[in-house]
């Protein structure tokens, strides 16, 4: 698979707020499916086994069978590549140019003259 | 609309490898619609307007109107924001992890000991 096709399922994993809700309490400890279903009494168990499996696809979670319980792990490593390539510079350059406006809004004066 | 709605439109135009080139040429200087079609040779007009669209849907893009001109901005606050959120703290935990399971792969005698 290459990098591009990647980061299309990393990103697409998490643009649902259920999947990444999902993310937030496996970042808690690792969870049974049956415990998650528990914590989102709003979903049934088809459709958080549904969200899993893309979490699952695009790397971020590993499940891991126990018996005939089913354990969740996250895999932030995923996250940290799109953080380097995507994420932090694109964060950088925001922080670059709002520093740019407020020094362009604190001296207005030296725009006339240049 | 509410943060998680912003939220899933962001990572939505994040994840189409498409959207990502068309921020990486606007991260370099605002850029006509025709000047886009003309760097991306492989895609026809109405296919590059659809994902200026959803970039511009997701407050990425912002477009200008001068004469018949259609120029467009990258603003990539939206995106410092998930990275606040969302990728910076995963970032953080994928990397806690990484040197925690360094510290167990130099220190493999403390393991059983413990």
């Amino acid at each position: 698979m290459s990098t591009d096709d990647q980061d299309d399922l990393i990103f697409k994993a998490l643009s649902h707020r259920v999947r990444r809700q999902l993310l937030d309490l496996l970042k808690v400890e690792p969870r049974t499916t049956g415990a998650l279903c528990e914590l989102m009494p709003e979903l049934d168990r088809c459709t958080v086994m549904q969200h899993l499996g893309v979490l699952a696809q695009a790397g971020l979670v590993i499940a891991e069978r126990r018996g005939r319980e089913r354990w969740n792990h996250l895999d932030a490593l995923p996250i940290q590549a799109i953080h380097e390539r995507w994420i932090g510079p694109y964060a950088a350059y925001a922080s670059m140019m709002l520093s740019k406006l407020q020094r362009n809004l604190e001296t207005p004066e030296q725009q006339g003259s240049a």
